[in-house]
């Protein structure tokens, strides 16, 4: 512990790193200055008009004419929550098709929403064609279809196209977790008819995690306000709101915190009041969007391409092998097969301790079998890209690997240079 | 909007405010510098030791020995939700004290939770004699006990002293809310028997909104543990950990997001994977704890209770009476009854807009009978005291109200001198 005899505790000195994992990533610096502006109290016009800029931002963001888009206040898994708690009622069928950690995540979020979940399965490291997912929203007649779009855990990103218009056939509600994919490959909540969809700010968007921003459009809009309640202490004792008892019908939704019905209120011009707004990380998000939007969404796309492929290049000469089905890779998250005879986390800890460089692991059945390697938002530019290349080669090399010196890093330059060409 | 023609959007200018309001309040510099700093990975040892040092200076803050002291990843109220979603199963007998809105908020957070919610009020302005909660305990042999210690709602504090003791006779658990208290007066969780507090960092903490530090014993966590599920994509396909179905006997926890069983896993050297934790948001803690715990918790209760009664000198020379019963009244939290004849919702816009000062208002019953002023934390300060009493006396002449001029800054001078000299 970093205690100081008799009593003090010291201030907190960073360490500075290059941090190459599905996120948490590096915020643009512009980001970390908004956090340290003042605090304004959450009722000041100050305070609100950045609220209704923030939504307008995250409207752009989700490429979609939904009057809702605003952030949960909680990490990722909040807004997942959130939207799953408000639009599954106990009872619902819920169709969870799985191909990897996150996932089970859904499953694990609906089943504690009370859902009864029908769930596909498809092998880590492989996708579903949607034409599959279409059979199977035909055949089972859920209420709710709840998906990932880019799945960390295994670096593949599931195809979306015909799933929303079959929900929509079938009457069911499409929910997609798109909390690695926004901000660094399109999202197109609109065309793609997806009915509500989560983001999230720590990885292609490089705002500190700490919200989620969220969107639905008037069909989700629908059910959550079917099962609104407002708030005891808000009701009771007070003359200028109707007393308002759990209508007989929907059954409430079962959080108070992660309420979308009491959410939007707050979002809404009537304010009505519900937690306190984070200041500070709500300053983030807002610059961090800015940031985006001025870049442009197809160049940020272009630019994490760009990288991606630099990154693969190197890694490629290196000898290293893939992971997964290379048809289905997440652009944003590049998952590497540890060779023969190394040990994952040695490396892992060198990289880290003597470069400064974080690469991460993965979980269950591929705990120990990959490394993945993340390229989104800030973190995903070439000074890094480089970086890492020639750190990894230095490390496996130390380690033993048989591999051919030096060329890892030229092999990247040479793909910045064709791309600088072509 | 503040969106400039061709798309893009405007950076983010802040206005600098004085927020004499119940919270978000204004955090100290070098808290919001600390927010600047780098991200660091969420696993990287430099963040985890940042993690560690956060529970240990915790523990002092809450006056506890508890191992468990963290923050749960949302505002105040998702601390709050977390703890009683986690220590209230479906079918529990809830008592919960209501004397102001966040006693309200309570009851249904409980509900939500399935809880059997008794309820005792308090006309607003006033709390309960301890003896009156002892006995009600005794008859209505509650499984937990919830009740806000600070209601900023009213002003009032509600004194704790012997409920913790009968909680443990007859067996239930005691929850408190110390939400508003924490870090400017003293909230004893051990030496009160508290078995779970839940307190705030955009009050007394003078940290932005967005974490809620919560502590519980080893009777909470009994209940806790004995509801854990280990999540789904941890535990299938996973060689390394235990096939867990939910056990007979306890219901589990319904949320994913808020729950203790699984964010205590993460708080632990296990660092079982759950939400990515909120960076830039620990760090503000980390370095908030810290000044507050240089500062000293008693120096910082006797500065409250000092900038408290120069405000009160200054209000009541005014000719201004003091709303609630005084013997409960809340140190910093200030609550003045709106003269007869005076918008108090004007008197707060030219506050705001003219002098740049924020006050709050209140809720329910009490919306536009009393202006609430805070004085908390890092805005709890000479300066900030001595504008509002000037400004308020001026906005107040200006709506014609007949009182005393200049006396009032006058009267709050004097209580400084004379804490000085005393």
């Amino acid at each position: 512990m970093n205690r100081v005899l008799g009593g003090s505790w010291n201030e907190f000195v960073p360490v500075s790193r290059i941090i190459m994992t599905p996120g948490p990533v590096e915020a643009d610096p512009r980001v970390l200055r908004a956090m340290s502006y003042p605090i304004l109290g959450q009722f000041d016009p100050a305070f609100t008009e950045l609220m209704n800029e923030t939504m307008g931002m995250l409207r752009e963001l989700f490429r979609t004419d939904n009057w809702w888009a605003y952030p949960v206040d909680g990490t990722s898994r909040s807004g997942i929550e959130a939207v799953m708690a408000s639009l599954i009622e106990p009872g619902d069928r819920v169709l969870v098709p799985i191909y990897g950690r996150f996932g089970h995540l859904l499953h694990e979020i609906a089943e504690r929403c009370g859902g009864r979940v029908i769930t596909q399965e498809k092998p880590w490291g492989t996708v579903f064609d949607p034409a599959e997912l279409i059979e199977a929203i035909g055949r089972e007649q859920p209420d709710v279809v709840a998906m990932v779009h880019g799945e960390t855990s295994t670096g593949r990103m599931q195809p979306l196209a015909g799933i929303g218009e079959a929900c929509r056939r079938h009457g069911a509600l499409l929910i997609v977790d798109a909390v690695a994919t926004i901000g660094g490959t399109a999202v197109d909540t609109d065309a793609l008819q997806l009915d509500a969809v989560i983001g999230g700010t720590q990885k292609c968007l490089s705002v500190p995690s700490g919200m989620a921003p969220i969107t639905y459009n008037d069909r989700a809009e629908r059910k959550i306000v079917a099962r609104k309640r407002i708030e005891r202490g808000l009701r009771s004792n007070t003359a200028s709101l109707p007393l308002q008892e759990a209508p007989p019908g929907p059954s409430p939704i079962q959080s108070n915190y992660l309420d979308l019905a009491q959410l939007q209120d707050y979002w809404s011009p009537k304010r009505l009041n519900h937690h306190t707004e984070m200041t500070s990380m709500l300053y983030a998000l807002h610059e961090g969007l800015r940031l985006v939007l001025a870049e442009g969404l197809e160049a940020r796309f272009k630019r994490h391409r760009l990288h991606e492929s630099a990154l693969m290049a190197g890694l490629t000469s290196m000898g290293l092998s893939m992971y997964g089905d290379p048809l289905s890779k997440l652009p944003m998250v590049t998952c590497v097969q540890i060779p023969e005879g190394v040990d994952g986390e040695t490396v892992r800890a060198m990289l880290l301790h003597q470069f400064g460089i974080e690469i991460a692991s993965s979980f269950g059945p591929l705990a120990g079998q990959i490394w993945r390697i993340g390229t989104m938002g800030y973190s995903c530019r070439q000074t890094n890209i480089l970086h890492l290349l020639g750190a990894l080669e230095a490390v496996l090399l130390r380690a033993g690997v048989k591999l051919p010196a030096g060329e890892a890093v030229q092999a990247a330059l040479d793909a910045y240079e064709e791309a600088r060409v072509g």
